[in-house]
């Protein structure tokens, strides 16, 4: 079947002209011209009722673009949605900055769009302002997504860093590295069976599960990229505190095991996009961990260690019974996982 | 002399382990790092006093990154507090997304990174929160720069296209055209003397500047991608009123004019970046003008044309005395362009 050229993105599709417009319309509008999109005014006007915002911001450059279990446009939305959540903040609304290639097929765009939409719509978040630009073929790689996310603070949270104390519990809110895992499984076309699915997901509910805890929450974080690893190295850096993991409980999903194995590559290391890691005090963690698991995406919570005054480190306790560093992972191991 | 790699941007700076945290550090950190970024959270938790805010996005993959009259960093922050100021809002903070390319020279970031550093200062806007992301060679073109931003809304305007009556004047702040026709000139190894500059510029100041006068003020844009043309089409388009302009008062520079000719581009289609169209009523024009007038920004303000009953049409009274309907720009005409 012959392709058509008008089925693919145009060069003038970014010029500002007639067909721009016509994209825009088709595309843009048609799905999220409801709100304050109305009209296409060059910034959205819109109410906050908070006298604290949270305001966060991704770009996204996967590759492959579509992966299993999601796609770059789900993804765009629960990244920043995410970023919300973890400083404490109910996701309001997102700005969606689209970088097209000449040459993408219009199908691919719809698919993604469609995707953004649906998880939009289920975040309850309002995709309120928007920029579409064509860069020539060769000039990308097929679609890049940036979206800016805003939040209204609740003030039920006081989040840092520096309120961890030793005795404090990490919990996550579930199996760790999936996403990572499916985006390389894909683009290494490692076709094995039960391979991983990526866990891109909202994590808002799961904080707001936690709000009666409120107070005994010191820190939350979504361990992307550079994973686990990295999040609580950067949790411990230059702090007068460390944290102990316990490997046989931090939840690993058999497809996320097989490509780790095969790939040699740690699953601390590798992002997932819908996991909570939230530190709290130790008499809070068992009923933060019961609201998690009433709900589907807290199924598999569970606590995977605590806070120590081990100055500056995070170290493993292994299946064997050693003690292992857990490092920052060094170098290119993942480039456009998100 | 030999260019070492450690010079330019590796794959492994976007990998989110050691190498990610030394750019971000070296280059993000040094420059924002004082405000809400401090200790890079996730998300920046920001006071705002409005009940009202103004948000809006933009994409930059202008080509060349540096022209004359400026780069993708000083533009990538004009374009974004333009938005918000035509929209009524006080500019207030500003995210920065960061799509690099492998290979691409520290030097050149540097000097892009500088730039949008003054100019937000300049601006009084503040780089609330960010993201870095690295590509392969070759999966984009050098840098491509996303910013979102956040103003709080001026509640004395009330601004749309729905305002516009018969008899409300078209004023502009300077010439038209400067930014679109200095970018193509750099593009194309167009060297003329005293060639077009870029206008990029805040329009914040001018917006501000007809606050006594806000009752009167119908609706504000900045002619950025498809030039006045675009704009004022979009105004007129399924209204019952249309527009006339005047092409003797309409300005454009000695430097773009030439470019014009050269290329044999209409004016009408090119875009600014530093430019406020305003339209307003009869009486309220003059002071608009003279409040301009004195500032750097509108020496060069002129009123170009008014708001007529003949519906959907924007038409120009021609220096021969004549009559030309003006379309919004067809096809590719200039891609990358901001």
């Amino acid at each position: 079947m012959p392709v058509h050229k008008e089925d693919r993105i145009l060069l003038a599709h970014g010029g500002g002209g007639r067909l721009s417009r016509d994209l825009i319309d088709a595309e843009i509008v048609s799905r999220f011209g409801d709100g304050p999109l109305k009209g296409l005014p060059d910034g959205a006007t819109l109410p906050i009722s908070s006298d604290h915002m949270v305001f966060t911001t991704d770009s996204f450059v996967v590759q492959p673009i579509e992966f299993p279990g999601g796609n770059i446009g789900d993804l765009a939305v629960h990244g920043t949605v995410n970023d919300i959540a973890v400083c404490g903040g109910v996701p309001r609304w997102l700005s969606l900055g689209l970088i097209l290639e000449e040459g993408l097929p219009l199908d691919l765009l719809r698919r993604v769009l469609d995707s953004l939409k649906a998880a939009a719509d289920a975040c309850d978040v309002t995709v309120a302002t928007g920029d579409t630009k064509v860069v020539a073929a060769g000039q990308c790689d097929g679609l890049f997504i940036n979206t800016a996310g805003v939040g209204e603070k609740l003030e039920t949270f006081q989040l840092s860093p520096a309120n961890l104390q030793p005795g404090d519990r990490i919990l996550v809110s579930g199996p760790v590295g999936d996403h990572g895992f499916a985006v390389l499984a894909a683009r290494e076309s490692i076709h094995i069976q039960n391979g991983p699915q990526s866990d891109s997901a909202p994590v808002h509910r799961l904080v707001q599960a936690a709000l009666p805890q409120a107070a005994d929450v010191r820190f939350m974080r979504d361990p992307t990229r550079g994973g686990l690893a990295s999040v609580l190295n950067e949790m411990v850096e230059d702090a007068p505190i460390g944290i102990s993991l316990k490997e046989e409980h931090i939840p690993v999903s058999p497809g996320a095991h097989a490509v780790s194995e095969l790939l040699g590559l740690d699953p601390l290391h590798v992002a997932s996009e819908g996991r909570l890691l939230m530190v709290c005090s130790a008499t809070s963690a068992p009923d933060i961990l019961t609201a998690w698991q009433a709900l589907p995406e807290g199924q598999q919570a569970i606590e995977i260690g605590e806070v120590t005054s081990e100055a500056g480190r995070v170290v493993l306790q292994t299946l064997m019974g050693g003690r292992r560093l857990v490092d920052v992972p060094r170098g290119e191991l993942l480039p456009r996982i998100c």
